[in-house]
């Protein structure tokens, strides 16, 4: 098939994804084999693996010349973002997939020379896939999704990472306090998606490029603010802090951070 | 209708429950009237109201001759656990009602003479009912549920409360370490059903009645455990740190908050 127009690539990729929930959905049906990569607290299944595989032998099909960069390495070894690049989150909430079945997510972020272009999230076992970019907008399951209101940071709540919560660092305890109250999901993938869905108000937690590179597109399509807790614009090809919140949040949270 | 075994009781109650989620659900498509009761964070709307009115007149219905303390007031002053007492929750997890529009439950526990009988967690969107007592054994949606592995505190996701969590009461963030990290719901309901299918290893937090009654009925069935912190047992006409955990887990927790 030949692809012509972002919207082609669009409908392509959110059947490409709707595949990989099924064969997802499938393989939880049978026993998971569970490793741990750098602790106890951060696992890799079969599942991670094999659906990355699935998603970068997909996309490596629609976009043969693009750099696909993956969470567990089966993509490209990825140092710029020139040209097309594909970031893949096969399994996004890990811990959640072996310990809930439940509560988490595959995302995949597609650049163009660095610009944001495409973005998804799919909450998996709800079923709720967010799709688009600034040239189409964003759909919830294909419906337009309105941009959320610019709640304040008091008036809404807040996503926030255990250890950063845990340890206060960001000055995580005082913006959880300042907010409607903390929560925590443990996947970035959901708890960005609430934040596109105006269920949350903003989300701080220490992010890799394959955790926030859809996020990213999304929320700024719809007018939300992403960036580092100084305000700074984030890299795609580095870790560190990353904030996604509402203009009015993300206000509030420079003044409390500083 | 005349209720002469545990089983109809049972089957009307569940029955009861799903008519007050159509009525919830309907009247979540129009304006919704928010009040605040002790301060910004704890809030109460007239769904919370009209429910608790609908719950508190069925099991009037059922039951004439019980007690029924309802968290908005709209039953009995109760202040003995004597005879046949009812304990209602309209809507746990308010605030995620009025800001999710998702995370929130509706509880009904029931004992007799003080003894855990009759318990009902239903997590609303979800469409996930949790019924059953010691007598009948716990079912989701009608269907059987399996006791939960007794997972050790270090091989599962623990439930954790936002402010014990940030102000570090009870050992809370030296617990939440000590599993394979915290998660905040933000509903009693929601994180204690989540306990008994096994997706959390245990739940700790400042509860009311209404927060743990049903939980109560459902975890003992279930050969989870529900104490204060010290391991002492629960007064269900009081409010304090309620930890609901598998076997092994309470025993670690013991020793960390000693």
């Amino acid at each position: 098939m030949a692809i012509t127009t972002l919207q082609q690539l669009n409908d392509t990729v959110q059947g490409l994804l709707q595949e990989a929930r099924t064969h997802v959905l499938a393989q939880m049906g049978t026993q998971l084999t569970v490793a741990q990569k750098t602790s106890r607290k951060d696992l890799v299944t079969n599942v991670d693996k094999s659906n990355e595989d699935f998603l970068v032998h997909g996309l490596r099909q629609l976009d043969p010349h693009a750099q696909i960069l993956g969470e567990e390495g089966l993509g490209d070894n990825v140092t710029s973002m020139a040209g097309h690049v594909w970031i893949v989150d096969p399994i996004d909430g890990t811990m959640n997939f072996v310990h809930q079945r439940d509560h988490f997510a595959m995302m995949i972020g597609y650049y163009i020379d660095g610009e944001p272009t495409l973005g998804y999230i799919y909450d998996v076992m709800a079923d709720r896939l967010f799709a688009g970019g600034p040239e189409l907008g964003v759909t919830v399951n294909s419906k337009p999704l309105k941009a959320p209101a610019d709640l304040a940071l008091a008036d809404g709540l807040f996503g926030a990472s255990g250890p950063l919560l845990i340890h206060d660092r960001y000055a995580m305890q005082a913006i959880a306090h300042a907010s409607l109250g903390p929560r925590i999901m443990g996947s970035a993938g959901i708890q960005i998606s609430q934040v596109l869905a105006g269920e949350l108000v903003g989300y701080l937690s220490y992010l890799r490029p394959w955790d926030f590179a859809a996020g990213r597109v999304l929320a700024e399509t719809l007018g939300l603010v992403v960036s580092q807790v100084d305000g700074k614009p984030v890299n795609m090809l580095s870790s560190g802090a990353v904030l996604i919140a509402t203009k009015s949040a993300q206000r509030a949270i420079l003044t409390i951070v500083r």
